[in-house]
């Protein structure tokens, strides 16, 4: 069944004959038409019973028409795009209307409750169940994304040398990324080095890479519209024993989650494999963040890996594991995959060797 | 008066004794905290008459302490937000609060309204109102942001080599740009060449660099929170007289424009300047976009400058002027400056000329 089908049957369930999907990926999703619309509006209307309409702005629409075979609604600039929806939408009576609370602002919210008269239901909850299970397709194409960021990992590492910054490594890492077509990376990549490594959400700058010390790699690409994520550190010269211990403990958790990981266990529990490891070395306060999250068309979707989801592990998922340990001033290592889930357990997308590397300034 | 002494007048002349701030532009622009909180909750409090509280993903608690002279709350992953922040913060009585309807999504604002009882009410038109005019301060970064996009374009120019891709120029130019230590663009820099220029939201990819066409770039930075954001149309090799004359039917639009600039005029008549020009030529179907945007913070703001927006243009504000032509199969030309107003007129923030500037391969 078509993923437009599916949603109409879900609304059809649920005494409703519309859906209007407002986040730019659920639409990418359902149609494969991928467009940011920015502060103008992009809505999708399913109908339970007639096609889909595309609404989007004027500037989109010829584009839009070569990738979906419904109908286009263009709307200029100028034009209330409400009032345009209420003129040109077949009228249909809906006791239910469903649209995606987790990404619909209140003011386009009140835009399409002053359209339509439905009582608003949230349809995040079946997207993102929808979403959470990936066909074959998909993880083919986030198998493509890993290959990039493991290329994009090595090019950081043929970087390392003396005298360039943590920014000199990122433009380096994007420019050779660009150069093979892709557009767009994940999030901004990140190079930490040392104590800019022990902040957990550091941000690159204009720090020279230190000698003696670990360096953080967190990045991804989008490709085909479906993402990567992997964090490698590595060792500059020689780091001290308590760094490599560090980096020795952290490890040890990343891999026990990902072998604890197989259909049927649940989200805390991942969580508490990992976390359990660093909490028995003393070390718990350092590791202050969940262990991973969900990734597909978006680089942070559903699921969350984390203490209290009870969410059981199914075949098809994909999410990160991510333990980090942070130690103001004196040590920041994170080490992540994103894998997919199959009946023997988590597969990585990533590839990338995790036993500490050593590189010379 | 300090910006959140600005909002906390506010609110109290509404009858409200909070304002709850969603949007991580607004934190930054209120309290020069710069954080993407992704998927986790980030919310400034600020009351009446209490010191504001700023509620923030534990993970970068420590970051915020260190910029701002207030309470900071961080809350844990595997916490619930809503009840942190209900156990947390001081109880207080608000008929009314205020909250960004531009930027809150739906299930945000039920969390919200599961742990506050006022009313609530709409505070994005008065932080748009606030943001609208720039300070002299903000007006200086936004030159600087103004330098790096000249020196963005003069990258680009300087690489149009035959055989070069629309990607090859984008890595280059952000390459260059990274190693300056610009960390951000303002959006995906567009670089497109001949038939893709004449999509107005054309995509970059792997064409070669046409001989004999235009070819176009519209890009910006971020730089000390302030964007830039211009577009340049230049020949590559002899384009023929058509797209020769579309070029000068849109520069003399967009400077018409700029000239007619002035307080006390509307953002209506100011986008009626220049497409008149380009509809008394015959062109006007091929100009379908509003002629320009604010930006500042953020790279598209309020206000709008397009048919039916009666804003008074008045000193201080920042926006841009930016007609474009897309005649598909055949022509694409779009020349932007953004500039910031003064009694004088229309002062761009970008330099690079804009007579056709002619390129060889």
């Amino acid at each position: 069944m078509s993923k437009i089908n599916q949603i109409r049957n879900y609304i059809a369930q649920h005494q409703s004959r519309l859906a209007i999907i407002s986040d730019p990926v659920t639409v990418n999703y359902l149609t494969g038409f991928d467009c940011d619309p920015h502060e103008r509006q992009l809505f999708l209307f399913v109908y339970s019973d007639n096609e889909p309409i595309l609404f989007v702005p004027e500037l989109e629409a010829a584009r839009a028409r070569q990738v979906v075979s419904f109908e286009v609604i263009g709307y200029q600039d100028a034009e209330n795009p409400w009032q345009k929806i209420r003129l040109s939408l077949p009228r249909i009576d809906s006791k239910f209307i469903f649209v995606e609370f987790d990404h619909l602002n209140v003011t386009k919210f009140n835009g399409l409750q002053s359209v339509f008269l439905g009582r608003f239901e949230n349809l995040t909850p079946y997207v993102q169940e929808m979403r959470l299970i990936k066909s074959t397709d998909e993880i083919n194409k986030m198998l493509v994304a890993g290959v990039y960021a493991d290329y994009a990992v090595k090019v950081g590492f043929d970087n390392i040398r003396a005298g360039r910054t943590e920014m000199d490594l990122v433009a380096q890492i994007e420019f050779e990324l660009k150069k093979k077509g892709i557009s767009q990376m994940s999030f901004d990549t990140l190079v930490l080095t040392g104590n800019n490594a022990a902040n957990p959400h550091g941000i690159p700058g204009k720090n020279p890479i230190e000698n003696n010390a670990l360096l953080l790699f967190d990045l991804g690409v989008v490709c085909e519209g479906y993402t990567s994520d992997m964090t490698r550190t590595v060792a500059v010269g020689r780091p001290d024993q308590f760094k490599e211990d560090i980096y020795k403990l952290c490890l040890e958790a990343q891999l026990t989650a990902q072998d604890f990981i197989k259909p049927g266990v649940t989200a805390s529990e991942v969580d508490a494999a990992a976390r359990k490891v660093i909490e028995k070395a003393g070390y718990g306060e350092y590791f202050n963040h969940r262990l991973g999250h969900g990734l597909g068309m978006d680089v942070h979707e559903y699921p969350s890996i984390m203490a209290g989801n009870d969410l059981v592990i199914q075949e098809g998922m994909c999410f990160s594991v991510e333990p980090g340990i942070y130690i103001p001033g004196r040590v920041g290592v994170r080490i992540e995959d994103c894998g997919y889930i199959t009946k023997t357990g988590f597969n990585p997308l990533t590839q990338t060797p995790k036993k500490l590397q050593y590189f010379e300034l």
